[in-house]
């Protein structure tokens, strides 16, 4: 029997500094535009709805960026998070290939939000800001700015969406716990959320939505801001602390992965976990495909159209260029309600269309499959969201098999399923 | 801001035997009896329930015993587990008291109950068991041994008492995903299920009555056994893992505790985290405290009679010299599913009548407020049971500030709350 399945560093392994790729980018992705002027946005036109501190890092350029010792110190609170290597699904698969996850479901939240939560409420208690709104899909990522919140001693409003909400009450309660308030959206608290409602008053709701609602309440509220679990570069660029631990652990291992897999919602799972890695193949010509794992139902980079588009439903965000299904694309309740989202975001999307970045669509049944069978083996039941990635590396497990090649494949666990399980009794 | 906070040891650090605190003991427990001939129990008289090895070790002197290969192999999914320096809620608390806790809400079910399940599967399957039972009161014991019959690969049958099945029906759906069946109890399975059914068709059930299902069905069935979460010496022998990496771990910390503090269900969870510390006081004479937290509602060591009882209502169990609040007492439907039995077990009873450990019984108001209040300093929400645990390491925080003593206090955090958010939401 194979004896070290996890590969740990310590907390003075730590990484420092998170790793922003637009420095290695080839191509730099298009600029947003402000939809008012149709011209390229500028830092300070975002001020109003983000801490000044996200807004230069949403626009840097820099390669490296330090992180601050406060957020270091509620890092430790769960990082650096283990690197696991899966030899009982590789035996359960027969496969010659070396599979490893990184295990981000270690965190009190149950997923990798928190590692932008914290920088996100640290950089706004910092400026002085003492309320924050922001909306959640399946509640992972409401879960964990309630706690980043809480930890900084700042006051959290949530917009759920609705069909979240009830399908999934225990994220609420969670929320609570950490002392937030939480609003099923589309809600009669903005005026967009009662304009939805006075035309479908059975509206379930959508992650483009809850945004919408979240921000008008930021925008018309003093000393208010709104903060993003997904999409934006800063959100990225604060997620890569996975990949940049989960590099060293690998190199710990003694392999460099040939696949990197990551499921893909507002792409900040993918790109957490998947452009530190990236960062050899764009600078040093490193072979590497890294596979963002959408769901069939949503899935924007295989099937949708690049160009420009709102982030939300009420078109209140800036124009961002990337694949999109279109703002007004009601997805499928699937129950991976954290892949629900119609666009790439900017930095993915360059980096799908040049060919950088693959992606593939997955069945919910194909991925709740996988779950089982990686419960039944690992153990962990995991987020129906991390079902997709595992889908993934399973399917390239078996093509391994196929070619008789010892491939070494790489996947985010982006969170646990403890708070999903009526998703598996329906399922299963 | 202080900079370490989890205390890890690799997996070549964990230990390799298990602590027998037997070897140790100055008065040893009086002996387990016959009930159809009050004399003492053999060990071959227990082989027609459990495994011969377990019922070796469930007479054994020895005071240490080898963790076979196989149960290390999958220990080391989850094990070593962290001890975690708890300065955020020290510094809420504003107290000189140094507060450790071991986090064994790490492990993939969620909880301590792993630590045994894995070797009672194993020495069950070496001997050629095909079938297990057992049953389970919050459903923590359940899901622990679901999972370890599935890396051996053996069935499983779980009485679930039934107050528990339908107010944690997730429970259900995670044994489930791990492969085992599930009946609430009562039920009409067993000849005992349906006499009290007959009498009482709406009984909610009870640990007491589980046990007598699960038991019942392993001795009317081939090539099956029966397997108990807690209470018997050899579950507390497994769970010793726990005190003895948190031993090396409070050694790399460098400090010894004053108080070692477990919520106090079937007892496994309190021995596995002091049993180890206790060596050193009960061998060495060194100064230590080891705290049994009970519920209010079923407090068993602090209110019940030293005497010999039966473990279950149908009595077919040994008889079992310890402090009990009779076997036909029927606690109160507290959220701690986990804690309401009725006995103390022969060796923490004994231990108790003698004066190395006390114990004090908690409020489930207490343990709420108690466990709200470290899901917000350190992160995690703690279940339901752990909570009584929290409660009384805050009481003696706060007790060390009045007295301005740099006390130092572990306690075991058993479990995380996911799955009892339900409960949360009713409490808070």
């Amino acid at each position: 029997m194979k004896s070290t399945k996890k590969i740990l560093l310590s907390e003075s392994e730590m990484p420092k500094q998170w790793y922003n790729i637009l420095a290695d980018m080839p191509v730099k992705p298009l600029p947003l535009l402000n939809p008012g002027t149709n011209k390229p946005l500028l830092p300070e036109e975002m001020e109003p709805l983000f801490a000044k501190e996200l807004t230069i890092q949403e626009f840097s350029g820099k390669r490296w960026h330090d992180i601050p010792e406060e957020v270091l110190h509620y890092y430790k609170m769960y990082r650096p998070t283990p690197l696991v290597r899966a030899y009982s699904l590789e035996k359960m698969l027969d496969t010659p290939a070396r599979i490893f996850f990184k295990n981000e479901s270690v965190s009190p939240v149950g997923s990798h939000k928190l590692n932008t939560a914290l920088p996100q409420a640290y950089y706004n208690k910092k400026q002085g800001i003492k309320h924050l709104t922001t909306e959640t899909g399946a509640g992972q990522w409401g879960t964990a700015m309630s706690l980043a919140c809480k930890y900084f001693g700042m006051d959290l409003t949530v917009f759920m969406v609705k069909h979240s909400y009830m399908t999934k009450p225990y994220r609420k309660v969670m929320m609570n716990i950490y002392g937030s308030k939480v609003y099923a959206s589309p809600c009669d608290k903005t005026a967009y959320g009662r304009e939805v409602l006075a035309k479908d008053p059975d509206c379930t709701g959508s992650l483009g939505m809850a945004i919408s609602e979240a921000i008008e309440m930021a925008v018309t509220h003093e000393d208010t801001r709104y903060v993003l679990g997904s999409v934006l570069n800063h959100v990225l660029l604060h997620q890569t602390i996975i990949g940049l631990e989960a590099e060293k652990q690998m190199e710990m291992a003694g392999y460099f992965p040939d696949k990197v897999i990551g499921c893909f919602g507002g792409g900040s799972n993918f790109s957490g976990v998947s452009f530190p890695f990236l960062r050899h193949k764009l600078t040093e010509g490193r072979a590497l495909e890294a596979i963002a794992a959408e769901p069939a139902s949503c899935s924007r980079l295989t099937n949708g159209e690049f160009k420009y588009d709102f982030g939300d439903t009420a078109h209140l965000t800036p124009l961002i260029p990337m694949y999109t299904l279109g703002n007004d694309f009601m997805p499928e309740q699937i129950h991976a309600a954290g892949l629900r989202y119609h666009g790439g975001g900017q930095i993915v999307s360059q980096l799908k269309k040049d060919g950088l970045v693959s992606s593939c669509a997955v069945d919910q049944k194909e991925a709740f499959k996988a779950g089982v069978l990686f419960a039944g083996t690992e153990g962990i039941v995991p987020a129906p969201e991390s079902n997709h990635a595992i889908a993934v590396a399973i399917r390239e497990a078996i093509k391994a098999k196929e070619s008789g090649k010892a491939e070494t494949i790489l996947f985010n666990l982006s969170g646990h399923g403890h708070l999903d399980l009526a998703a598996y009794e329906a399922m299963v």
